[in-house]
């Protein structure tokens, strides 16, 4: 039997990703295990920016706007739209996840009418139950948290939409969004999914599933940089009917008529609220280049076998440390560890070049981004969390 | 009586501005009078986001954001409060300003309950009649457009809140905040104003004035980037009041408790929403150096005499052509100028390398920045003006 040593550089020799790490800017020796919060930085960023800047800017000045930026949320989010399922002209990328479940939810509640009450998983993230709180609170709904086990079975006639995280940020447990979605469609009630933690993790089937709306952000397994723009996606199926609580100048019909009302574009246009940020969105436009010829189930393959191999170091290098995360494949890219002084040993690990991060109570996430994680990198951090308790 | 030519010149060579537009990434041969729409890049951004993109974000990771990117929104505030004559702790910057007029309309109608009217000015930039419509359909209240010389005396006991444009996005003329914060206040209703087209270039008192809320873009005046992120400004008076509809986990007193229930951070962070956008947000810190050492009087006189000097410009140049904006000192930083084929002439402009833009129906605007504008710039564009028309 090999040892873990032995494997992690079978493993890493035989990963057909491997290429892919040299596209990002990270230390060799940096073993950077948090691309679950913000994800490590695309090379071409540095110098899609320089342009952006030195050339888009500073030379086209205002002309800028009609060379690309004005379309470049809807065009930014068709790169966006494959990764979710999602045929072209139903994502846009702008504004923060939590503005956007703002606009989905209220839309959302205001499609089905005559229903009282908003679902949201009871594990969630903690921004979502408060914009669902803040959102309710002026559509008159109530909120109501339910164990995420017990969702499905929850829907009734007075739900108006269900609010679920598509991978729980705490343990990376993986929801079974296909069996949500049926059950809510069931009952009348529409689906919100926040992708946050799923988008670029894994392959997600929004068109598909016939989910109604999502929401994500792109600073994760996306790489489009600290606080990048988040994206939004409103199937054609309710184009139509999607009457958003922003509607701001940019997600006018004619915006530039500067009519005194408003009416909405055609479209997913429709989801912007305010002038868009462009020097995130092209910094997020040129990480996506990395996703050129990745096929996402190759990177849902890596991600999975990276938790196995974590698995395996942690059985054996760190037996009283808690899997928080679902052994089977119910999960996202992340393994979550519950051991007492987690947030000491997270800190620790850190000075060690071992990038994780902490959850309170007591978990320290292993972010495990296939396009540049090695098996190396999760056996050392296994080795240094057990050398940081011992 | 000198020539204009010579007039421009002699005007230049006095100008105590006239070295900073060396700290601007412009051609020398560029007449960019669109910093009304658009502000010129100041030449410290692109290394500021070379240095954020290759050492914070791709050396630090994810550490980055305990080491003053989770703190940039309130510390970039406090740089934008002086130019807004607030004192620290009342600005926070992050999303677009349609965003942080919604949470301010809100907010304010929440404080002034039992009222049951917004009062939007006419003549009002698009964006923000329609987000007050937005925040109106879901807050119960009617909104009520008035003529912006009528709207002190509209004000009345139904009146939660007068949301006015300090400055008119089409002719640039200046609005009497005084007179209408005063005329609000006798009457128990909120002034909130919209600063996006005088912020950076006229003297503006908030503190003093005792405006209740406020907002505005730094990408116009302030030359944060296209989109950068927009400001809110939340007096002391009403921190612990304000209750906004987009409470994030951001603004939480304790985001990483991770808490179920929304608790508002102390202070004007409690303005926050979503995860605030680093890239864009270091952008507009790097972009605000080339304020030091400069008094906004300074600006503001320079601002007065190209405008000015634009008046003098047109009526020898150009009799034929309405002037819009007031001559008197009632204006910001923009001459707007009505005349039939507006629109082609703007594009003819650009093709001459004289940029201003062009509003609906006949209107060529002419942003007079004074941090970059020349004197010989405003008579180039005056000249290429009646050329274009002959």
């Amino acid at each position: 039997m090999p040892s873990l040593s032995e494997r992690a550089d079978q493993l890493d020799a035989a990963d057909p990703l491997a290429a892919k790490r040299a596209e990002f800017d990270l230390d060799p020796e940096m073993s950077y295990l948090d691309g679950n919060s913000l994800g490590a930085p695309p090379k071409g960023v540095a110098a899609r920016l320089a342009e952006v800047i030195g050339h888009q800017w500073a030379r086209r000045l205002i002309r800028s706007w009609d060379e690309g930026w004005w379309t470049a949320p809807e065009r930014v989010g068709d790169r966006v739209a494959p990764l979710v399922g999602a045929a072209p002209g139903q994502v846009v990328v702008g504004d923060s996840t939590s503005v956007n479940l703002f606009k989905a939810l209220v839309a959302a509640c205001r499609i089905a009418d005559g229903r009282d009450e908003v679902l949201v998983d009871a594990e969630t993230f903690p921004t979502d139950g408060y914009i669902a709180d803040g959102a309710a609170r002026l559509t008159g709904h109530r909120v109501r948290r339910v164990p995420v086990a017990a969702l499905g079975e929850a829907v009734s006639e007075r739900t108006a939409v269900v609010l679920v995280n598509h991978v729980d940020y705490r343990t990376g447990a993986l929801r079974e969004l296909p069996l949500l979605t049926a059950a809510a469609h069931e009952r009348g009630a529409l689906v919100l999914a926040d992708l946050c933690h799923s988008v670029g993790a894994l392959p997600i089937e929004l068109d598909a599933l016939g989910v109604d709306f999502a929401v994500g952000c792109t600073y994760k397994f996306l790489n489009g940089g600290p606080g990048s723009p988040a994206f939004l996606y409103v199937p054609s199926k309710w184009q139509e009917e999607f009457d958003q609580p922003l509607a701001g100048w940019v997600g006018h019909r004619d915006p530039f008529a500067m009519e005194p009302g408003y009416r909405g574009a055609a479209g997913v246009r429709k989801g912007m609220a305010g002038t868009p940020d462009i020097l995130s969105m092209l910094a997020l436009d040129a990480a996506l280049d990395v996703w050129d010829g990745v096929r996402i189930g190759q990177v849902r393959e890596k991600g999975l076998a990276l938790g196995e191999f974590a698995f395996a170091c942690v059985d054996e290098l760190a037996p009283g440390v808690e899997v928080l995360t679902p052994r089977g494949p119910a999960r996202g890219n992340q393994v979550s560890l519950a051991f007492d002084g987690a947030r000491e040993v997270t800190r620790a690990l850190a000075d060690r070049a071992v990038l994780g991060d902490f959850r309170p109570p007591d978990v320290l996430r292993l972010g495990l981004a296939p396009l540049y994680v090695r098996y190396t990198d999760v056996l050392r951090a296994v080795r240094e969390l057990r050398s940081c308790r011992t």
